[in-house]
């Protein structure tokens, strides 16, 4: 299974007054380890694959996070990032925050392939995954 | 049970490049939803409340969420919130958001009243809830 | 001249382990009273005006900002934004920020008005403001 | 002078519906970029600088922004960050954030030295900077 994992360090914009991670700012730390996970599966930037596959986005449907042991600025991290099951037009991903190896936060998603809809450019409706990321992101579950 | 009604208009600032909101931005509306309802079942701001039962916070250990319509710049919505369950020391939440009477998100949160720890106060541990809160929040949930 | 004056109350979500706002919070509070000054100098929402005068938006290409009072969580602001300058294709608003009527913090923005290049879809380029918004943006500044 | 240079991606959740960068987020940047010029300088991580000298933080006062070049989701930036002006209780800031070797965009900023207020913990104020730490900035500086 393909796995993404990448180190980051929390800063204080992204803390709150009680001195720890506002737990909003995890999901932009999963939301960017997804995006670099479909990035290496498919070996291009999210800018290129939005425009090669011809879609508005992968939005998250269905989210759920549980969070161990707080965070605070200075504290570095590790994010592992898992494609763990694909549909027709929806994915899951997981991730994993260790703090010098210990399990801080997992991230759970379900994220769907929307396009623009034709009668109002305005709305989104999903569309299934194309064929040749599909078979990548399979590839990339093994 | 009770419970907190109140709209917001998604704005600009909340929204991506797919031009709808993005996602953690919801747990953002959400939190600010949970002080309100504290807030009215105490009768205090949350910088009074914390002051008086002399805490740290009440950070979120699990949340989930479910987003069933995209939302965007300029949508009116309403948030309904309310306290589902309570523990000695971690509570529950639910969060309601519709657009137009339609359900556009849920949000499921899981809190825990916690201190600074004595030996490091830069360090959090969960504490019980003082019995006075308690008595509120049970009576906020019949 | 025409001016908007909206409330705001600061939320924890917006504030850092000081306790205080994180300053650049404010710049998203000033974007979204410059949405709603256009939005009444035009009488249509951001969605609506972005759509009939076929452009992609207004971002900021200068800004300054003065934070003379610390605000914090629970905090009530009023904000006063006004349309002060109008060039060909720039505008230049100013936002202040009273709390119990003390002056807490001023903006300054110089905002251009921006289309989707021709040749790069992906790239934006500045583009003169339509009359009919110049007429409306002037008539709001007397 | 010290000057601080790091890189950084520009990602789907810093960036708005017209596809580019929202401008608050180079705040966000730049904050972190002040952290860690001031954490070389000192030797310190922030966590424990705030500890050592026994204050609250260094909040902006002043902020100044130009942005030249929009950025999108995908673009590698390099920061490069400068102290420029040391007073009794303040300090002077500057970033260069380039974009393949082209400026972007820059900001200026004005930090003030905080301790909380004895009479009112929920309060702060100004206070010299402490001698070391002077001494350190200013030698930074040539």
């Amino acid at each position: 299974m393909l796995s993404n994992i990448r180190n980051t360090r929390i800063e204080w914009y992204q803390c709150d007054p009680a001195g720890i991670i506002f737990y909003p700012r995890y999901f932009e730390i999963f939301d960017t380890s997804t995006t670099m996970l479909i990035e290496r599966a498919l070996g291009m930037t999210k800018l290129e694959y939005l425009k090669v596959y011809d879609f508005t986005g992968h939005p998250v449907v269905e989210t759920r996070g549980r969070f161990r042991l707080p965070t605070r600025f200075g504290d570095e991290l590790a994010i592992e990032t898992a494609l763990v099951e694909c549909g027709r037009s929806s994915f899951k991903i997981e991730h994993r925050l260790t703090k010098a190896g210990v399990l801080a936060a997992e991230g759970f998603e379900t994220r769907v392939w929307v396009v623009r809809r034709e009668d109002d450019p305005k709305r989104i409706r999903s569309q299934p995954i194309p064929p040749e990321v599909l078979a990548r992101f399979n590839q990339a579950r093994i």
